[in-house]
């Protein structure tokens, strides 16, 4: 595997390998820090939109595996965006590289990107595109928490139409022997084309079967009235009562940020596993740079 | 100590051990740069507003110790700022991170930090609150630059209502036997529950006597009308006529940047400090680092 | 040399030590990625306007060479724009630094920085004065496309009046045996201050005889009228058709971003060279460096 772009490229075995060096990675940053194997090597993180949290990630995950990062987060504030095309600019980033790491508001752009560039290329997201490394490191995390994939109920609640995180982690899950169920409100439904879904719209009647809550965030924007978002937001909201009817070894997942949709009386619930989530971005990037430079 | 909120945390003994620590910095930056005791390590530098000065300076002081830096400079012109809670940024970038350094514009912005952290937190400034790396940077060039802090007097000159510095650096110095001095505008006079000061308003009076002239910003936006500015910027404007007024001993010192206060022609005064102040706050900062980080 | 300020204080001696560096740097990154000569260093871009390609090149140098970068990309956006004079900030940031490498809109900036400065300023642009990095990097890929610079005929092409690159380049080719020719329109003549040229207005005449054909940017806001503009622009595009009417040898250059002054397709000819041209100013940057911090 040269670049990162869709999780299409990914087999089960894939998934198998790069999981074991995540772990591994694991290891790594809880004993050592890290180590010295990326010595001289620089990564670029070239974001057209800023995403800090993506870029802290990527930026710590070279870090910890001794290498260098040349971090460019807004292209709007910069040189780079004076009417240069996209190809250009990887094509004379690349010559100070190792790895470019790419956010982008279009679709395709990755793709792009790896057909400018010598040196491999992750995509940190290509606008409603994909998210390859967030779906991967979701994977993760349910894998880490659960201790498998097969058969388990997996749940997903929020804007399950326009979320890109929810549609590439559903096409990943595809690869497994799970049960997906949805829970939004009608007019946010799960495109069929990610996957197989068993919807539902009340939250209370799937929690109890659930193993993995995965939640996502519901725009105000998408609503055509405040008050229409307000009910559905208010429906979704993830409480420690509602957590509490979970099994005790079911988990509670979000991309981050939230804005509501899970009380921060849940962080203490032992269900609650989204920070961790969070420190997984950072193993499952190490090994994916491991992966392409090595 | 797991972090540095307040110089109330301070004590006498503590100071004394910090010092010795940025003594052993100075000495390890001038012979050989730096070391690799925190190889692997990563600080982040979170600040909510723009501070180029302090971030540089954190940066520096963890690159001379081996390690690395994410830096999120302003945090208004990044996806921090989405609705997200400081206490969750917190979370999120503690996955990544061994130490965080904050500047947030509102006061207990770093408390709260703490609460939700669990690794180090280092204030760099909360809003009108605490600038706590400032202060113990100043006390250690009034130390390094006099050999003693007990039985000088120190004069603060300017803005001393407003100047968040100056209050800090009164709190430090109340744990020592020294004469503190004022020379300000009644307007802009110290607060009485920062330390016990003898008010001048006269800046000739107070020179000769001085050991350490300390000058502060008095910014424009304080004053009714811009001919009150101007006469009371004149009135405290240190120049080399008034600079050799003081013992050859005597030391100035300005926390910077400077818009005035401060001549240029006083720079290669022998008494003039401020640039070696600046060097100190690397030396300290540091040892601070060493400290939480150790 | 303590300095990088003008392409004036370069001898064609220091010229050939320069490039016998540039050539090892080459060999180090294609071997090992880097080395580790100035570890605990930290080198400082301060850049009063973003340059991104210009910032991150002389980021991935340092890196390579086993250095740290504290990166002040856009001044307007940070605290030291705060009615601070350049003098004030460089005493300020060289406490921190080893190096600093400055961009700013003023001519004379940087021979101002040095005046302030003790640690090494790199000039990375000062106004309409000189770049003498990009001047440099360009004279390196002359030199390594073509095995020497005595004898070449060398074509400059495009706004010939404003081009800061051009001038400085041209003022070190003076240092050669090289015909110098101009194509461009007669309100973008080249200056005679910065050298001798024959002037040509007519592209297609003087390619055969080109050994480097040496592409500037045209930018609308030179020009009257949009129809003057795209005149001008369509009568000096470089295409494949007109890039095979020249030797088999020849090289095709441009400092980049390219909007539209060299065709895509030109990219695949074995004449272009700008790509490599970008790489080499990694080299150079290393090498200039190198010479400063050894």
């Amino acid at each position: 595997m040269k670049n990162v772009i869709s999780i299409d490229q990914f087999t089960k075995q894939d998934i198998d390998n790069l999981f074991a060096t995540a772990r591994t990675m694991k290891t790594l940053v809880e004993t050592k820090g890290g180590d010295d194997r990326f010595r001289h090597k620089v990564s670029t993180n070239l974001f057209y939109e800023p995403s800090t949290r993506t870029s802290s990630s990527f930026a710590a995950a070279m870090y910890r595996l001794g290498g260098q990062v040349i971090s460019i987060n807004d292209v709007n504030y910069s040189s780079v965006s004076k009417g240069e095309t996209l190809e250009d600019t990887i094509r004379t980033l690349e010559q100070y590289s190792d790895l470019i790491v790419l956010r982008h508001p279009q679709v395709g752009a990755a793709k792009r990107a790896v057909q400018a560039s010598q040196v491999p290329i992750i995509n940190a997201g290509d606008g409603v595109g994909e998210h390859p490394t967030q779906a991967l490191l979701d994977l993760f995390t349910i894998y880490e928490e659960q201790c498998k994939i097969d058969g388990l109920t997996i749940t997903l609640v929020g804007d399950l139409k326009n979320g890109r995180t929810v549609h590439s982690l559903a096409k990943l899950l595809s690869l497994y022997d799970v049960t997906l169920q949805a829970v939004c409100p009608e007019s946010l439904a799960f495109p069929p084309e990610y996957g197989k879904v068993i919807n539902f719209t009340e939250l209370t009647d799937v929690l109890p079967a659930t193993d993995i809550l995965y939640v996502t965030r519901v725009q105000k924007e998408r609503f055509d009235s405040l008050e229409e978002y307000e009910a559905v937001q208010g429906s979704y909201t993830v409480t420690n009562r509602l957590a509490d009817t979970m099994k005790l070894s079911a988990r509670i997942m979000h991309p981050l940020p939230r804005v509501g949709e899970i009380h921060f009386d849940v962080d203490n619930n032992p269900r609650a596993a989204y920070f961790r989530q969070m420190r997984n971005g950072l193993y499952v990037r190490m090994a994916l740079i491991d992966m392409l430079l090595s």
